[in-house]
């Protein structure tokens, strides 16, 4: 049985694409988009509602699970990196090349902007719910602030090199773990486990180091929220508050990835005996999830 | 060892249907059923216990797990849709044929009738666990309310149009992600992980797009629920509340799911290299899960 | 690399039970003592500490989750039934003999008791928390309540024929649902996710079908405990309480787990089509879990 | 494609260390590194923002979550034991050379002192976390206390007796669980799925057996934590506090690890029948999981 009717078929021919690039740009755009909807979704709910649809799980959970399926929208097409930072490591691994990582990084940026502002829009700020709840005023601090819905603020005893600090430890860390889900040596993972344990890793790292200032872990999907609510009302606030702290999430969970990626290099991947060639390949999970890139 | 019974084995004999269609709407039927149990129970259980034996995310958590355990019921038989919304789906992308689609959206409706009407009539009414919550009054909006137990009402902050785009979105973002979790190019999942990531996926969007109007996400699973009241003894204000609100989630499911869908096909799906044509289908999962299918 | 040492060898011959049957029995005995163990705890942990160790959710998770390792420490000799009715349905089934049915459930009623026993002596009565907890007075009722920690209690609000249907139904449920998750049609499940799927179906039915008294599902869970309280201080109360509420949990479960069975196997198992003879047997993954069983 | 780059080759070659024992000590560290950043984590989140950023579930989840990415980033090199009374069942069980042991013991001490040094320092001390919430004092007990974010304190009912019963019995019941599931003789589970145990069973003892003390159950991650605090100001009071309660968990999981590993022995393990020699031996999946091991 042709699991396809002509129409369709022949409507998505029309369609397609044939550069590869952009396929996969495309795929890491709706991946993010869709993590986004539901990460910056859950916050949104737990807020507007005055905790009483949800709680600060509530919000760790909808990030966890929002990565988890915009993995596996995204996977077979890109390998789902839905994170600049983690392009880049893959950059310096050799399993990604270095020139898509501006496209990568870009598809990103975009999916995290749009994804917050048709979400906001359609779900929160069309239905009345942001406007109710902090009384029409689109404020960045104080009792009924909203902008926290979106992108990470600093909570109030963080000092700026605290705050620093804090980012490239984080996301030290979240990378370290990540490359070692990739690494072939662990014996492989059962079919759909690993976009499961990625998202289980993000839950671990909200309910353990997200209190000082959330755990962006991600420039794109904090860079990008920002811009939307510098535009959407918010205004310069977005940028000015915490002493300028837009930046910290912007750059510094770059320094992180490459010092828990070489952590995790010189202390585990350094020492594995070499066996056949073809085996020595770090980081084989990615090739095997990805099933249509180029590299 | 013949694991069957003689005596079991005679009386099973005896009641074979043998229509293909008829023993796909049981399936559909029983699995509505056993997921509209658990889902409207874990909110039967929280409101009249007055949250001393569940929380918001006990209502959230019973629906996920109640659809997982409704999918494992009826998966080999007719694939589980379980939602007349996925079906219409499944018809567009060529998978499912359209003459089927009446017979299973009414299953639906049957199932989550009848889940409602017993699981309501014998652990809660029966019990009088609604009856000493409500003081014996079955009202549909106020403190004591409890027709919220069956089916969705909007938050007073939404408006009509804010509901009616919130149940378009909302669709569109859970079956995007329904129809991207059968795509093959996405690689396997390893057996039976499938009805678990549908669970997950329903918990995400509760978690993050719950609070304006619940998140029926599943005509049948309101409209049925809502008839049950409606008969049960809450009157004709299950269809009056909300301005009306009833057909809100009756119909715009039909308008995300349409819209979730074409966005997949067209940004990701269109997009898939050909390779064989055996290997060029999408959606094959849903061939492998169901057994038995015509199809 | 022979993974066992000389002398924990020898001093495993020397033990070595040659019986089938009992070498299950002390399986089904094992199985069920480490799952009391956790479901006890937990409850015992959150009403000791006054909710500042855990929630009502806790409580739900810890029978769960208890029950999944209940079942993962005896799957491989017996199947791991851990419930008087689950044994019951098999051998209507025909996957299990009648003769073993008294041995099974004498094997759960022991490790139900001394589950609870051990546990609470060691645990809670000999660390003086249930007694600092209750101020030295083991009550049925009351506000500083134990016995609740061990068996099911009915809510207030319940009537005796509440009781008896809501026993009778939630049974009936969670057994349409095992038998489900037995059967073959429904294709594989990966290695292992059959016993976290069974956890799982415990916890939803605890979400939904707990407010009334409890879930106990498991007559020998139910009865075991029962008769640990009555001799270890609690008194002849545990029986009169709720009307002689005590023979329900223990009676009713059976009546719901044949309702519950025949309800699938006349809507579904009934009418899957013949296929080759060996293919056509029901609940074939219990033979295939359990490697060493006699049937 | 070759899925490493030439620098990155380089610069790991040099570093290779050909000492297969160092290699796993190394693995033994980083995995208990990181299981107790993220457990130490979601315990100094949770108290240091009193209960606004997490609750208790936070640090059973973070505690079960960590453990399972912890073992994750080792398995493939030593095992990932990550706990010296785990090496210890396995140099009994005659899975483990008795020489290693010490060794390991070590690594897990050291990591375990080292992830909270670096955490604390970087995530809570140098974001003045800590110091806001305890006013500048670093305290074993009182309402401001920090000591316990790092390692377990007696409850203030516990008696010094009932607490070293409740370390034995709540490590015995737990070694008895990952004995068993390195059972082959249960059948084999997913690939992956046997670290999402091992954190479901650590989730499951703090449920159910963590009010009493905690549940600490590793030696190192009890005294390394410890060692810290004395060091890093919290002074000689993490020795006294407890009536001395230190050793208690350094000592008496050891004494429960033998107690569980045998009763699971002798009760199951022992009366498994002779089949062929090599499917005799008890623990496979131990060395089908570390690729690497000498043994």
């Amino acid at each position: 049985y042709n699991c396809e009717s002509q129409n369709m078929e022949r409507l998505l021919k029309k369609r397609q694409i044939r550069s590869q690039l952009v396929r996969e740009c495309i795929a890491e755009f709706l991946g993010l988009y869709i993590a986004v909807i539901f990460g910056s979704g859950s916050a949104a709910q737990v807020i507007t509602s005055k905790g009483t649809h949800g709680s600060y799980l509530t919000i760790q959970l909808g990030s966890a699970l929002g990565a988890i399926f915009g993995i596996l929208v995204a996977r077979g097409v890109s390998g789902a990196h839905l994170n600049p930072v983690y392009s880049m490591t893959l950059c310096i691994l050799g399993c990604h090349p270095w020139r898509k990582l501006p496209c990568y990084a870009l598809s990103h940026l975009l999916g995290a902007f749009l994804g917050n502002a048709l979400n906001v829009f359609f779900l929160y700020v069309n239905t009345d719910a942001i406007q109710v709840f902090s009384g029409g005023q689109l404020s960045v601090a104080g009792p009924n602030a909203t902008a926290g819905i979106f992108c990470s603020y600093p909570a109030e005893h963080l000092s700026f090199w605290g705050g620093l600090v804090d980012q490239v430890v984080t996301t030290a860390v979240f990378l370290l773990c990540c490359v070692a889900l990739e690494d072939r040596r662990h014996g492989p993972l059962a079919e759909g486990l690993h976009p499961v344990l990625v998202g289980g890793l993000i839950l671990t790292v909200g309910l353990s180091m997200g209190s000082n200032c959330g755990f962006p872990l991600n420039p794109a999907r904090d860079l990008g929220p920002r811009l939307f609510t510098f535009i959407a009302g918010w205004g310069v606030e977005v940028f000015k508050a915490g002493g300028g702290w837009w930046w910290v999430p912007t750059v510094a969970p770059f320094v992180g990835g490459v010092l828990g990626t070489l952590t995790y290099e010189l202390l585990i991947e350094a020492h594995h005996p070499d066996t056949s060639n073809e085996e020595s390949h770090v980081l084989m999970n990615i090739n095997l999830r990805c099933t249509d890139c180029e590299i």
